[in-house]
């Protein structure tokens, strides 16, 4: 029989993953349930929570309607606001991003002007600098080596992180950091999914026939995990639907191994995983 | 004729400078003066200080004598078995060396695990490392990945460097730290003597047809400015004193660079900047 693994850390992070079961619930006790931008880039995913109820935000909602903020967070200004608006707000932040939250507050609150490096642009960073604003402190947005320039002169820099922040950015960042200021306080808030679920690749790669690398053609992540699965076993292919899995790659197999991008659900995980061990019954080494 | 360059900040730093001073108005008041180890690596200008009647303490001094703690410092508990002992210590620590001694005490009372970057073995580390004992604080020398080993685990991290450090190094260990570490503080103890004299370097070796670097073949600073310019030019050479100048390494030279570590005196320095010129008449691009 085939033996088929799928990474421990495979798929959706904790945070999405809460999110996801946090709007499901809330589906059930209301009729409508509105999520603050898509709740994951996966449009099947989506899909599949519109069918619940659950659909991203895209004009003013009635009084009295339910809403999630997803796992990225938003400014808690505009979480009053929503509030203010009669709107029910349930909070699916992901606990790694109110960590960041608190980060930059008590290192305001020590006195250093904050510096968190993450894009200008990404919701969460958006949602750390409103809750910054919110408590008084003073800081800027690192996305590249340019932006240091509004870190000049400042004697105590306190740094976080966004949670999806490249360990190998942020590392140099600190670095030139460490030469600029005369007081560095780092607390580094890097979520460790995106290299837990890599690490587990460049373990489990070299000891399947067939690695199965499921995701979005367009996910960063995914791609990159593709990428390290294909540098250990050549046999590595890369599906965003178990349609695409093509039953000659399975010939003779004994032992598969299965991981996911950080936006890929379980159920499309296990919706693979049946599909293999049915071409496997045909295709796969019988012994 | 030959142009001859000296760095701007070549030679002795205000710390050295300081404590040669201070060597020198004691050697006034008091028949013997002793220094705790030579004053600076740098055994003519010991000669010289000799000649006045300050000279490395060697043995037992005899009950009454002067002590100079030179500007590396030394640990509190070893100042104190001098007093003890009925010497007149009279202290020349370098105040840049006193502010990483406060540094490693403040982290240590704020919780943190204190990181020397720097070398073990060093003077300076071994005075650091004791003023971290005498204030109960708990930490380790970085001077090098490996002993990075020491930090695992840890919570809190609190980093210092030793005065003379490269910047290049201190920035690589925090950035790697920053990885590691949940929280980091760094509080940035590179003493710019250092930094400056390094970037002279790296704008002047370039531009020059050959690079002289003075100093003690045995001082650390002197050797990485060497390190440096040899990177950037390959006719660098290291001399402790003008009799090692060969006069080879001029030959058809129109340009000549010349730095010096922080242990080299001014009159060195002088005397090297002569002998290049005598060398010159004859050796040197005559265009």
């Amino acid at each position: 029989m085939v033996e088929i693994i799928v990474a421990p850390n495979a798929g959706f992070c904790f945070g999405v993953r809460r999110a996801v079961k946090i709007a499901e619930d809330s589906s059930r006790s209301s009729e409508r349930v509105f999520t603050l931008g898509p709740i994951i880039h996966n449009p099947q995913e989506v899909n599949r929570l519109k069918k619940l109820g659950i659909s991203p935000l895209e004009e003013e909602p009635s009084n009295g309607s339910t809403v999630i903020i997803r796992s990225h967070g938003i400014p808690p200004q505009k979480e009053e606001e929503l509030k203010k608006k009669g709107l029910k707000v349930i909070d699916a932040t992901c606990p790694y991003v109110k960590a960041v939250h608190e980060a930059v507050c008590k290192l305001a609150s020590e006195g250093y002007f904050i510096v968190i490096v993450g894009e200008q642009n990404h919701p969460e960073v958006i949602g750390t600098l409103g809750y910054l604003k919110a408590c008084g402190g003073e800081g800027t947005v690192v996305e590249n080596f340019e932006d240091l320039k509004e870190v000049f002169n400042r004697e105590k820099v306190g740094v976080v992180s966004q949670t999806t922040q490249s360990e190998e950015f942020f590392k140099e960042i600190v670095g030139e950091l460490s030469l600029w200021v005369r007081e560095l306080k780092i607390i580094n808030t890097i979520c460790n999914a995106t290299s837990l679920r890599q690490e587990e690749v460049y373990k489990l790669a070299p000891t399947v026939d067939v690695m199965i690398v499921i995701g979005g053609k367009n996910s960063g992540n995914t791609r990159r995990l593709y990428t390290i699965a294909k540098s250990l076993n050549s046999r590595t292919y890369h599906v965003e639907t178990p349609q695409e899995l093509n039953p000659e790659w399975f010939e003779g197999v004994k032992k598969v191994g299965i991981t996911a991008g950080a936006s890929t659900p379980d159920w499309i995980i296990e919706k693979v995983k049946v599909r293999i061990k049915e071409i496997c019954l045909e295709f796969c080494s019988q012994s």
